[in-house]
């Protein structure tokens, strides 16, 4: 793509309102622009991004079994009297129609996910069941000062699953786990995530988050020294022991919490009256899961763990191309860009008339993984970094078209 | 895809309810799910549709040049004050957060797009540009009766484009006409769909509507005998001729409202103060278009003209899968499954246990492009028939590969 045809542009600083890393430099970087506090635009690099996580995150649910579906913003608010949230949960927005009619907006969707579920699963055989959703939720946050690490409205991918017996639940829950860790791997945060124990609440022991070490993070977490696995502050104040090895050695982390999943059981099912008949005729409570992941927020904790002074450093798997192209001086750049393209390379090209310092400056504040620069010092050779070494050489075309298809 | 794994089924009645042929036909093959009036659930299938429909369009705006952004739903209440239209839209959802500030929920994003775009555009040599968004909108509908025809929140694309002179948004009008005729064309609506003279408001002096024949629209168009291009009722009263050719011999239709394109010109520009520096060094204020698709009300409108008594049938651009392979008897349909997964070709594959009659019947109503039968009487050749056509014929395995992956 031409840098010049990009719906976006970079600054030299960021707005002075922003504390966060993350909304610093996306929006310097022209990722991302801040519309009111809490509310953001994805800018079509940073939309890429976010493309790229669907798909990591997309491919491992369809592994699952899950069918994708897509949920309504707006539900009747006798929904939410049923699980009694509609009073308990004070960041729900709500709205009213010129009728009076009041609704929510959603910030999760077991409230419509549940009666659905009921109206399609019939019978004991038409379980194990499981749904995924990448959708727009929405939670009313007064203060928010994180970045995109927490909005008013966010892309979640939310999975929920329906099963006759705990065992059953049990074993999807722990492929989610897998699932997860998976997932995190691959976007880049693998080494610095750990699954945690967290509160199960009123109908379940434990629950688990997945939490990424960050400065930027609101949550403590205490990470055994022996197995890796960690608990959360609520967790480490009742036990003193790891409750997965025994292990009693913590190192303490700030976090931030990028997936959590957890055993509804039945809560919700009573909620709204969902039983099956069992094998053997009798009537049967289905038992629920639901499992989630922050897009918005996974992007912003990628971005808080993959910088440094100059800008970011994407991860591969997720970067919005997997090169930049500058073009310094009297060249031709044009026929390189063309060629990696008619290889299937998609990079960005920067054909701004722009200094060698504004470029390489952008270059770095943008963070694609290789950067390429074509001069008249650089002959039939283009000179190729990654970003986050120093070293450069010189390669020909068709070794940097194989050096980038193989990092694809 | 198998069918017992999908998150969906198939219902004898519609709703008693739902009016609509899209709904009822919908709901009936398990492709939607009603959450309230004016608010549905889009199910596996459904979903299908409406990507197939989203990558047809996606497609030409990209040939357009434009860039996919995605903005917020929720919009401070400020950005319509400036336009006029916080208390002139009727049909606006207003929230007010717990601190009393209030915010839309948007139904187009004019006001967002405006000031976004003058952040991002400094000079005329940043002109034209035009970005494009895939998401949920929303607009206060009381009534609601259409089925997904007309909703209180609905997925939409729209186009915005920006320019310094008249005519080169002339120009690109004219470009996004052609566009929209192609992807009309494309989803199997081309030949009942007629570009359609509309008022332009105050600023322009007609915008243009594209407008599908069905008995299921609440408008009415005037289609010109020789052109093909119509206007509408408001157009019609004013003037007795085509507005293209001149002609004066129409036919008059029930319509639905495809797609819309807008000469916006200055007005929101003017109402965000957005202009460059010309050229000459002149302040000149930007030029702006808007062009819409609704993706639900699209595939609801393929619904009201693709269906017979049975069930849909689906043009293969949009069809959630291109075959319905259905198990009679004692068979080996599983093998044959496995073969055309394996071949790239992925159908759905009834392996319910249900009659011989209520897989035929299921298989109308869904309304897949192709029907395969295997059962005891088809030996090692697959029944093939198309869900318009009565015809059936025994094609081997072989064969039906190659017909499949050329209709994909």
């Amino acid at each position: 793509m031409l840098q010049t045809e990009l719906f976006s542009k970079t600054l030299r600083e960021a707005p002075s309102e922003e504390i966060s890393v993350n909304a610093k430099l996306l929006i310097r970087a022209g990722f991302i622009d801040k519309l009111m506090s809490g509310v953001y635009t994805i800018l079509p690099l940073g939309l890429k991004v976010l493309k790229n996580i669907e798909n990591i995150i997309r491919r491992e649910m369809e592994n699952l079994g899950a069918s994708e579906i897509f949920m309504p913003t707006l539900a009747p608010k006798e929904n939410w009297e049923k699980t009694g949230r509609w009073n308990s949960m004070d960041d729900l927005y709500k709205i009213a129609d010129s009728s009076g009619r009041e609704f929510s907006l959603n910030p999760t969707h077991e409230e419509i996910v549940t009666p659905l579920a009921k109206k399609i699963i019939d019978s004991y055989r038409d379980l194990p069941k499981s749904v995924f959703q990448f959708q727009n939720k929405f939670r009313m946050e007064l203060r928010s000062k994180s970045g995109i690490l927490r909005t008013r409205e966010f892309m979640m991918k939310d999975l929920y699953s329906f099963h006759l017996l705990e065992s059953d639940l049990d074993s999807f829950y722990e492929k989610v786990v897998s699932a997860y860790e998976k997932i995190f791997q691959t976007v880049g945060l693998g080494d610095i995530t750990h699954l945690t124990f967290a509160s199960g609440g009123s109908f379940s022991k434990y629950s688990h988050e997945f939490q990424t070490i960050s400065e930027a993070g609101e949550d403590t977490i205490y990470i055994c020294k022996k197995c890796g696995v960690a608990v959360n502050k609520e967790i480490k104040e009742e036990t003193p022991n790891c409750l997965k090895c025994g292990a009693s050695d913590f190192r303490e982390e700030k976090s931030v919490e990028v997936g959590n999943i957890f055993k509804l059981k039945n809560k919700f099912s009573d909620a709204f009256d969902f039983s099956v008949k069992g094998e053997g005729g009798k009537e049967k409570e289905i038992l629920m899961g639901c499992y989630g992941i922050g897009l918005g927020r996974l992007m912003g904790t990628i971005v808080e763990t993959h910088y440094d002074e100059k800008g970011i450093i994407w991860p591969s798997s997720v970067a919005p191309f997997p090169a930049h192209l500058l073009s310094l001086g009297e060249t031709d750049s044009i026929s390189i860009y063309k060629n990696l393209k008619s290889s299937g390379v998609e990079i960005l090209f920067d054909d701004r008339d722009l200094s060698a310092g504004e470029k390489f400056a952008d270059a770095d504040l943008l963070g694609l993984p290789y950067r390429l620069v074509v001069s008249p010092k650089t002959g039939d050779k283009i000179e190729v970094k990654k970003r986050e070494e120093d070293r450069t050489e010189l390669l020909s075309i068709g070794k940097v078209i194989s050096l980038l298809s193989s990092s694809i």
